[in-house]
């Protein structure tokens, strides 16, 4: 695993896949076939200038209900609710929500962090992560001529479990599960234990260097002994669907 | 991140901490101060010879209405209830329970792959994964003179996304959180999402060299960039307490 270094502000407009091949030159790294290019949603949220501006938001009723149970700002739930399908949870200080890209999270993913006029902009997720990831793919195909997978992550908390963990809300050229079914272990019977968060495993470890809620090093890369695929992809193979889900 | 190559097979009352020396040594790799060395429950609990033949097991009442609710076989249910406190979720083909050391997984990390005479005996987990990570962290220093951190990782399903990852059930050296509250973004703004699931990253981050269900290469030395400490740690303190628990 690799961090770029000095990654630049990313500005809305900007050209992500132009700036991680310039970021891998000033790293001396030559993006090989087979690496798995690891991006923060909030600097593809930021490219594609996903912000809005909290005094253009005027809360809803339902707004103003969650607002009540979780104390926070009405206009910032308002902003939750328009990018979610529907409240899974909502209690003093906590709204988790289903997201309209089809996983559960808190506040949706809005990040009011590392933004200038921090307490008046909000950024939300990128519109459609998996279309953004193979954006950034194309665009390294054509700059350097190599393919490479892409991972959109994000910093998503869990519901049994303390800290949040990278996850995968993007893919392009990497597999987001890999089934194992059919394989055998050490003594010939078949696995049981057989899907593989494959695309969650390279956010999560990709955070380590990461780190929470920093710009720094927004984009790592993996090599080695990693699985690319040149099929169609996407991250909502990661949500669990609602007939299987037994925590609705 | 490096697997170390030619693991033997693990067998009870095997010292792991010697064996992760010789494979090492095997691998040409000389431990550092800071390591973090992660290894497989699997492997944890064959040496420290935590299983059970089936056929030593009575069903009792409650074992056998959840045998019927998931259509599992009564022994395993009586064995996955007696390493649980609580049932969570039953239904067609699952069974997910509180375990007694605080998690929420599936059939209480019981094993059936890779243990010869594979179906009438099973693996438990770990009886105290900390104390575990502990002795390896221990014995390394003996043999080594020199201070790693240990995780041992379990493969855990999750409620709302799709696929297996990597967790810790078990640390040394490691804290299991990192808080990053009080740190600061680019912007001078406080961080709000601010605790990592730290061990649980570098488990999941050591799942994509172990794969899953090989012992083949059950234990994964990460090198750079990591945090260790001499503090007290516990991987009890990545479970969510019942208090912050929406989805009990």
């Amino acid at each position: 695993m690799i961090a770029l270094a000095g990654f630049p502000l990313v500005q809305a407009g900007d050209d992500l896949s132009a700036l991680i091949a310039h970021a891998c030159d000033r790293t001396g790294l030559a993006l090989q076939a087979g690496d798995i290019v690891v991006v923060t949603s909030k600097i593809v949220s930021k490219s594609e200038g996903c912000t809005l501006l909290l005094h253009d938001v005027t809360p809803s009723e339902n707004a103003l209900h969650y607002a009540e149970i979780t104390g926070k700002d009405p206009r910032i739930v308002e902003v939750v609710l328009r990018e979610s399908s529907a409240v899974s949870r909502a209690a003093k200080g906590v709204l988790v929500v289903r997201h309209r890209l089809g996983f559960v999270s808190a506040n949706a993913g809005i990040d009011q962090s590392n933004l200038e006029n921090g307490d008046e902009r909000v950024l939300l997720l990128p519109r459609d992560p998996d279309e953004s990831a193979r954006r950034i793919r194309d665009g390294l195909r054509d700059l350097l001529n190599v393919n490479v997978g892409i991972v959109i992550s994000d910093s998503h908390g869990r519901p049994f479990r303390m800290g949040n963990v990278g996850v995968a809300i993007g893919v392009a050229g990497v597999p987001a599960l890999r089934d194992l079914r059919g394989e055998h272990d050490l003594f010939g019977r078949e696995l049981k234990i057989t899907i593989q968060g494959y695309a969650d495993m390279i956010a999560g470890a990709s955070g380590l260097l990461t780190g929470e809620g920093s710009e720094g090093r927004p984009v790592i890369v993996l090599r080695g002994a990693l699985f690319t695929s040149d099929q169609p992809v996407t991250a909502h193979a990661l949500n669990r669907p609602a007939e299987q889900d037994l925590y609705r």
